[in-house]
């Protein structure tokens, strides 16, 4: 299209790139959340249909940018490694975390009705993201394993926390609730739970407590012919993203895919 | 929350923030809306539903953020001014960018039933962003001059294009439409519409040539006591988000609204 | 010259840019300058022949870039301010910085004999630099008005500061100076200069009380012909670097000469 | 020291700081070399004086930053590798290329007299500086064997374009050098230096035809005792920087030196 004298403006962009051939994690963040669970009714402390919303979100994410090997959710985040030798948008930085921001909250959105489908949305969510790069393979292990000792940590307090809001007998107000827990140990939170609520924390569903990893899976796929439908379907192998709910922390998940962290070129 | 050793990855994170005391303009771009446009059925070459949802989204960013004082849509693109004051998320552009285009989106899908109600949305949209600081007050306008000169630009070739293409007696190839106007200037194209299509083109709606200004109005307000509903409303002055269509590259808005560009502090 | 196959890693530079039409400073800052200065015997709290140094290497930096309108120099510093529309190295912060340093140590370096004809210099001198941004008139003068009162109060300090480990009759020790000026305000220092002595700290030169500040003045040159250097020397105006010492918080300096912060184009 | 009403303009400063944990390599480059060798009559096209200067100078400031591992220059450059667990300066950018850049041009004044006893300096020499970072080894290596490759390129081309205009018999200008020069292929250089002029290229110094490397190898010292100097010195392991001309594109010298290049921690 034709120019303009006041195209010159266009001078003004200052594109800051992310280094080239480093892990890439984007992470989004809900904006809010707290507000936005507790209008729409959100089961505390862990609602499974709205974990099922981000992780659904999420693969949509995978599903879009192919660079995306491991996506790791947990409460109102979810991050995501591109492979290091990605150049997607060049790597600048604001096209990016835009895009992804904007793609993870137009999927949220619009799969929402499939896991509250008897909920109306009052209001529309929105999320933030950031982009972070890791030189080696121990820090982007590392990033992973911060998240979900996160997960643990904010999982074993809310946990409690809501016991002894949602207490039937003796229930305690938010604030007091926070008192109670304050500068308590793991041991301490797992007690309570166990001797007051008859709680067993380890016996709850690893959703919870260790959070969403998607993965592409080399499956077997039956596919069907194009040209002769009629025709026996065909095994094939497919990379398939897969939600699983497990640790990351420990050394198991990386050796048994070695396809989501690949030797550099 | 406590502290894990993983922690430490958290001071990879770089923040690039916005010059200070300097105009901030967002600008979000709709990402494939070649395509999304195409599969809904958006009427060529300009949909007034379409751009009247674009600036729903936009004035309810606005009601989000009292900072921005303008916003300038045309086509699938909005432009954003947060005053030159502000230090929202303390002026970190990846924070900035990703909720804006996030807000956009949310704001964009929530509304589709208001602007298309006969139209099932098939797959979400989906919008970048990118943050530019203006240090003067004439490269800010100069910006805007630009976006509205490309919306010209840009508004009469489509017209031009889609009269071509859609032609009742003779329609054209989007191929053939474009080896007619290429390097054809505007007077050509004006042409071409009056004296083949009977369309005169200064005549379209301002919508369409002008594309959407949003800014915030003084305006008289009938507001009910609260304390007493029954009391007759009292008028008050209140800065009310309006949408106008209209000229902003020359000197008339700026100088009827004078709060849109205030001097520096 | 001939391509490698190494040379992709020349794609692993990120060039940070300085936003455009906004003033520019750069700062250098002597490294470890305490020791330096000592080493060489400087004189305390001020020294003339060092003072003298600083500006006669500033002034190099000003015959080397055209685009420096004002330089301001006290202590181990000196800002530097490029004009806003300069697009020296493409406004590139590395480039600019290192530069400036690297510049600014040899220049210093290549005229100490001048200063310190007695002194051999024991190690050399270091310098860093930063760059900053201004996008208006007022954020520039603030900034110098910043660097010109912290000249004031350090001097002020200084001078006090030296005069108790100066003392002919009861010489402290520096702990013990800086335990007797901890927490007195700017009245207390004058009082205490002046009582104990003699001292009436604003008769001290403007040069330690002010700083340098050099900037293009036109001035009547006169100058010899090269076709015919027996003719009477001709008489013309240029812009000549001059050194004063003088405030530069308020407006006179400023009303004197426009030429320094020219209205943006 | 005290604050003044000013001081916000502090916070316009933006600090970018390389990615942490990255190799970071700076690189110090002439500024307007081509004259300050001409107007210094550096031998063309090698000067082993100015060369040995640059060395001494990348020495010094491998004294001054034990965290610089190798160091590597030919021609008017040098490159520096911080190691990557370097947290200098919080790893900012601006504070390290200035600094480095300042620090390179001193000691290169500092020791001009060694190299060039009969020169007196006619103007101070310039350098700036750039960072970059590198994620892997094998990036950091292929910088350096980038490096190297331009060093032959340019040597051997220099030494037949001198070979040229330096002819005794039949000197050539710079232009008719170039156009002779333009477009051959390494071999055909060879072949005009060895069968025009004798020369074969191959035995000509490495310092010319490698550049130089500097790093710190464990070594014995013979270190006397300071409480007893009369005492027999004792001999010590201690790492001392050398300079080597030698290859390092292939493995050897890495193998060698593998303290060059620890495994991440």
């Amino acid at each position: 299209m034709a120019c303009s004298k006041f195209e010159y403006v266009k001078h003004f962009e200052q594109h800051s790139t992310l280094l080239p051939n480093s892990h890439l994690v984007v992470r989004v963040d809900g904006h809010g959340f707290h507000r936005f669970t507790s209008v729409h009714n959100f089961t505390k402390p862990n609602d499974a249909r709205g974990l099922d919303l981000m992780a659904r979100a999420a693969r949509a994410c995978m599903d879009a940018y192919p660079e995306i090997t491991l996506a790791y959710g947990q409460s109102d985040e979810f991050s995501f490694v591109f492979k290091r030798a990605t150049t997607l948008y060049k790597r600048r930085e604001a096209k990016i975390v835009s895009t992804v921001a904007s793609l993870f909250t137009a999927e949220y959105m619009f799969r929402w009705n499939d896991c509250f489908p008897d909920t109306k949305m009052a209001y529309p969510p929105s999320f933030d993201a950031r982009a972070v790069c890791y030189p080696t393979d121990k820090n982007l292990r590392d990033y992973f394993s911060w998240r979900q000792a996160d997960c643990h940590i904010n999982n074993l307090y809310n946990t409690a926390f809501w016991a002894l809001v949602q207490d039937a007998k003796n229930p305690r107000t938010e604030r007091e609730a926070q008192v109670i827990l304050k500068d308590t140990d793991s041991a301490a939170k797992n007690e309570l739970l166990f001797s007051s609520y008859g709680i067993n924390y380890n016996a709850l569903p690893d959703m919870f407590r260790k959070g969403s990893v998607l993965y592409r899976k080399p499956s077997l796929v039956a596919e069907k012919s194009k040209a002769d439908p009629s025709k026996e379907p065909t095994l094939r192998m497919r990379n398939l993203v897969c939600v699983e709910y497990r640790d990351i922390i420990g050394d198991a998940f990386w050796k048994e895919n070695p396809s989501v962290l690949p030797p550099p070129e």
